[in-house]
């Protein structure tokens, strides 16, 4: 199916919307899941449109791994996490929402399970939460 | 944590337990999972070693990604799929039980949800739906 300019990644790309910025590069943006079902919950998406994992370039697909891969291994620092779970969802029937390409971080701790979905963030929580991914991806 | 070479997927790469082989290039192997969680269930994982994503090379991520495109395109055409729910688990908190990287394609279809884990397949079932696949990927 194509792609839609008007889902709201797009739409934090062009700069149109804010979001929590964790991490950028030429080609992927890393931001806070504004309806976080784990702790320190961050998204990582490609910059350039593709609908999800289906219609990626290999390029796509290399770079949100590599960005992944940053982005996790700083949420287990930052939360002193046990482990992460990574999700990445195609079409409605898969799970999607929004269809431009996107990987979800999920910190996980020991007996914590995953929140259901459907519950936003608060703002003031959601950027303490960015600040230490943010510190360690530094570090 | 260190590699352990004594892991199922580990067993299955070196030929010492039998897997439903579904696609293999230099780097990668697919096979069917045998706890299915949805029909076509199916694994990509790399043939060298890593424990999971946190400590996976970028070629390792590279190759199986390719791998994981290949296979899902597969599953939407062999079993006229709607989506596709991509997961890959990274420690014991994080949902892995496996500690060689794999990642979970679910091909999956409206209105119907991921089973409960834990359920042993058919194996003549679990056949008929890698022939599909192989079938697929052959097309």
């Amino acid at each position: 199916m194509a792609y839609d300019s008007d889902n709201i990644f797009a739409k934090i790309l062009r700069g149109e919307i804010p979001s929590e910025k964790l991490y950028e590069d030429a080609d992927t943006l890393a931001i806070m899941d504004i309806m976080p079902r784990a702790e320190g919950h961050c998204l990582v998406i490609p910059k350039s449109p593709c609908r999800n994992m289906l219609d990626a370039s290999q390029e796509q697909l290399n770079a949100c791994l590599a960005t992944v891969q940053r982005l996790s291994k700083a949420c287990m620092q930052a939360f002193c996490a046990d482990g992460i779970t990574l999700q990445q969802f195609n079409e409605d029937a898969g799970g999607q929402e929004v269809f431009h390409l996107h990987f979800h971080i999920l910190p996980r701790h020991e007996g914590v399970k995953i929140r259901p979905p459907g519950t936003m963030a608060d703002f003031g929580l959601l950027k303490q939460q960015a600040d230490k991914i943010r510190a360690a991806l530094d570090a």
